[in-house]
């Protein structure tokens, strides 16, 4: 019987050019994939919510595969463990009804983007942030923030490379706050991102957080719908994608 | 002149076989030796506050060197960080007395040992906390660690390999804590550390946290003065050296 099974998925993208399958280079997708294989003596696709860029970590990046085993989804999650390399971690593994498609019907995600913000850099702990020695002003990102929430055009902030047609996508959160330890953390969660936009968005925050651009310039900045005229993308280390989110019917949680 | 400098230096041991120079393998002192030759075009020796095992931390390792040059403090740190690998970091660099040496004169030393008390493992991070799966009981492990403050002989926590004439320690803190995503910080300062004292400190309270040994069994096991009664020796990946102490006098804060 076919079976159609949901992974959430944790890995650390520092050696992996990213999440999707590429000729040259170690995938996260080819390395589930080629476990996948192993497990079930089958070639097995795997369907990612989406990509994450080379570098890009996850704590809870979705994907799903159909398989006409009878392995149980236990079996699958311990099984899947112990054949993957370390820094990618299965951390839930459940049967989802036949229709399910981990792209299609993702509703939206969440990510974070950690700034280590002091003056030296980190040695432990330096693949997980994106290290600003000049002091940010927190509020004033934070404020900038604020005016991405909403159904908007965000254009300006969409990487080259892979233009969508409709650059419309709907915030739900953008939320700027510091740490004790002196990082400061940008969370978005939308319906949607086109590509390199949140590294586009934190790049933009960390401009506005150096006084380099005033925080109320943002709406402007959308407006122009031009990438030209936002400043530089922010590295990828520093981006989590944190959860895919689905239609509670469709991919009840684990 | 000859100045006399001191290092706080913070590294990520993952990929070093140690703090001490080896003939093969890289090692931290090394590195920063290297380093400190292409600054002053001398071959300096590096003289650390001790070792610390292949695969351990450290936020605040301390070392000292002299050296002929008329390089001023802020210019040395800024110089070597820029020579130094990325998972190496000159946190303060100054001047001290002349006779100060960074093995003799430290008074004490504070370690840090991180579990991951989760049921599954961790891909972000992994390089810096000890997985352990099986639920453990901190209460007992915190009641455990109380009896290890004072003046007692650790001949029972001693790696093998470098036995130490004397074994008696004054350990001054002996702290067990769990935090609020799922880690376990057991933290220990002392006077001094006999070899893989904090890793053998380490596997012995995960042994009471599981219920493999009784809190209360503690003080007949540093009686017993004997390592085969002793639980494993916890991994080397766990620990992180976090400070170093000297007399203010010597060697004043940065």
């Amino acid at each position: 019987m076919l079976e159609n099974v949901k992974l959430i998925i944790e890995y650390d993208g520092t050696h992996y050019c990213g999440w999707q399958r590429q000729p040259n280079g170690r995938s996260i997708q080819q390395e589930i994939e080629t476990a996948l294989g192993r497990m079930t003596r089958r070639k097995i696709t795997l369907i990612g919510s989406g990509r994450t860029d080379a570098g890009v970590h996850a704590l809870g990046q979705a994907a799903s595969f159909t398989c006409d085993t009878a392995i149980p989804p236990r079996a699958f999650q311990k099984g899947l463990n112990s054949l993957l390399p370390d820094d990618i971690v299965i951390r839930a593994c459940t049967r989802v009804p036949p229709g399910f498609h981990a792209r299609y019907d993702a509703t939206g995600k969440r990510y974070r983007y950690t700034i280590r913000n002091q003056p030296l850099p980190a040695a432990i702990g330096r693949h997980y942030a994106w290290w600003v020695r000049t002091p940010l002003d927190v509020a004033a990102m934070a404020s900038a923030a604020t005016h991405l929430i909403g159904r908007r055009d965000f254009k300006a902030f969409e990487g080259a490379g892979s233009p969508r047609a409709h650059t419309i996508r709907h915030v739900t959160r953008a939320h700027v706050h510091s740490t004790s330890d002196g990082h400061i953390i940008i969370e978005v969660a939308a319906d949607g991102f086109l590509r390199h936009m949140v590294r586009n968005i934190a790049g933009t925050l960390v401009a506005v957080g150096k006084g380099a651009l005033a925080a109320d310039r943002t709406p402007a900045l959308l407006a122009s719908r031009d990438r030209g005229l936002a400043p530089a993308t922010a590295p990828a280390h520093g981006l989590c994608l944190v959860q895919v989110f689905y239609p509670e019917n469709l991919a009840p949680g684990p």
